[in-house]
């Protein structure tokens, strides 16, 4: 029995659709025995999947770096009848995709000729044209491994991370590595000093989001300056504006990082209200097939 | 349907004794969506399960750590019944213990008033009183995360290294952060110089194995200087001997690490030879209960 909580009303296990109830994996699966799988989130708004073939192709890149044999294309032909099986096909809802390595034995070093497993569902998910939030986020330090590029669900870093921040009250963790701030721990950072987006570059320290790459994008076509460098701790009282990225935050203005203030009322930033607005203009077209 | 391979008869599921091919849990499981959970692994040779309460205090320890709520000593009361349903309780079995934070909608944070998930099997396995392994091992870089200290199953650095050692035609990863030696893939490492018995830390990059905790108790009484310290890479060549532990490595000679080759032959070092033996004496003992 599943505990009271919203969970989907429907889930695509490994090509059969099944009620969240019955959706059960075998406890020899990899991804439950080692974290051994990669994972997507993605939006159904008005205009279709919001950058779909953008997130199906950074899954598949995924899964690719840690060596699990699956071509997505399969995902996305199984998509439509998830989503209708859901009553969700017309409507705003958030998708989760996970695969992992399949089933087999307890051993460290990868099984052969195991098919990989594929979980998903979609629920319903509003999502405003402009994340009205005013985040305040606490420090912590970035204790997670050096593959942060890879989407995986070993992902008991990132929620210890997000647990504290939850237990300080606030709203997300923005994670210092050796004093520099990397990302938050589901979203990605950046920060604008004299008119300049900073963000943190796209390396093994953090993962690429979607939305982070639809920022730069946007900021190029608005001819806002950017510097892909990271941000040292200590840089934070120094800068102007800073703001949260990801599928679900979208493009989320901080109120207070840290000990440093903002903004006490619920000012926003020009350059991040800038990149809101532009950002919001974009679910009103089709984004399912763009290029980043 | 489960794949070919060596799985168990029976899995203990919250609290439910079933078939391999029945054991299955939610997809929405934490231990599947976050690698939320801890890990243990024992076995049980011909006077009891080896160091029992050694290993069910550490699990009791780690899941203190990441705040998952659950009382090992259950675990301890479902362990004979699970032997005896597996056909093992006088045998010499393998016994995997996994507990994870339990199931509950996605969402990083904990979640509140959800019961950890129990899952624990026994398998048949052999354990030579001596490991008549040679081993060789390749170095990789560790790129884990900085709390190695917890037995977590978010393993997917772990699998990636051990997969490198399997495909390289060896026995196991040593990993290698900022050039200093931590521990190998799910083994600690251990050198010998000048009679000297040399082994990293037990602090946050490494997991202070049973094993480890033995051969320093075992160092102690046969008078053999420890220094605990991690080794570089480069020192690798001016030690005179090296092995691996770990409950099912056991003390384990290490032929070659990275380049370097510690024997041609299938010599096996004195100080290496004596502490195998004073380990193999110890499961003439009933340590179900031993402190280290």
């Amino acid at each position: 029995m599943l505990p009271k909580g919203n969970f989907p009303e429907k889930v695509h296990l490994n090509g059969k659709i099944v009620s969240a109830e019955d959706a059960k994996i075998s406890v020899f699966d990899r991804g439950f025995l080692f974290g051994d799988g990669i994972y997507e989130v993605m939006v159904q708004l008005e205009n279709g999947i919001f950058y779909k073939k953008a997130h199906l192709d950074r899954l598949q890149d995924n899964l690719n770096k840690i060596g699990i044999n699956y071509n997505v294309d399969e995902i996305d032909r199984q998509l439509k009848p998830l989503l209708k099986a859901s009553n969700l096909n017309e409507s705003s809802c958030l998708i989760y995709i996970q695969v992992t390595r399949g089933t087999a034995p307890r051993k460290h070093s990868y099984p052969k000729d195991v098919p990989a497993s594929i979980m998903m569902y979609a629920l319903p998910y509003a999502l405003p044209a402009i994340n009205p939030k005013h985040m305040k986020a606490i420090l912590e330090p970035d204790f997670r491994w050096h593959r942060c590029d890879i989407k995986s669900i070993s992902l008991l870093g990132n929620i210890m991370a997000n647990e504290a921040a939850m237990n300080a009250d606030t709203d997300e963790a923005a994670l210092v590595r050796n004093g520099m701030i990397s990302e938050g721990s589901h979203t990605n950072i950046f920060f604008v000093k004299n008119g300049t987006v900073i963000t943190h570059p796209a390396d093994e320290h953090i993962l690429n989001g979607i939305t982070r790459m639809i920022v730069l994008k946007l900021c190029n076509d608005l001819k806002i300056p950017v510097i892909e460098r990271p941000v040292a701790e200590n840089e934070i009282e120094h800068m102007d504006e800073a703001f949260f990225t990801g599928t679900t935050t979208q493009v989320a203005s901080i109120a207070q990082l840290g000990d440093h203030v903002f903004y006490t009322n619920n000012q926003v930033g020009d350059v991040t209200k800038k990149l809101q607005g532009s950002f919001a203009q974009l679910r009103e077209k089709d984004t399912a097939n763009s290029i980043l």
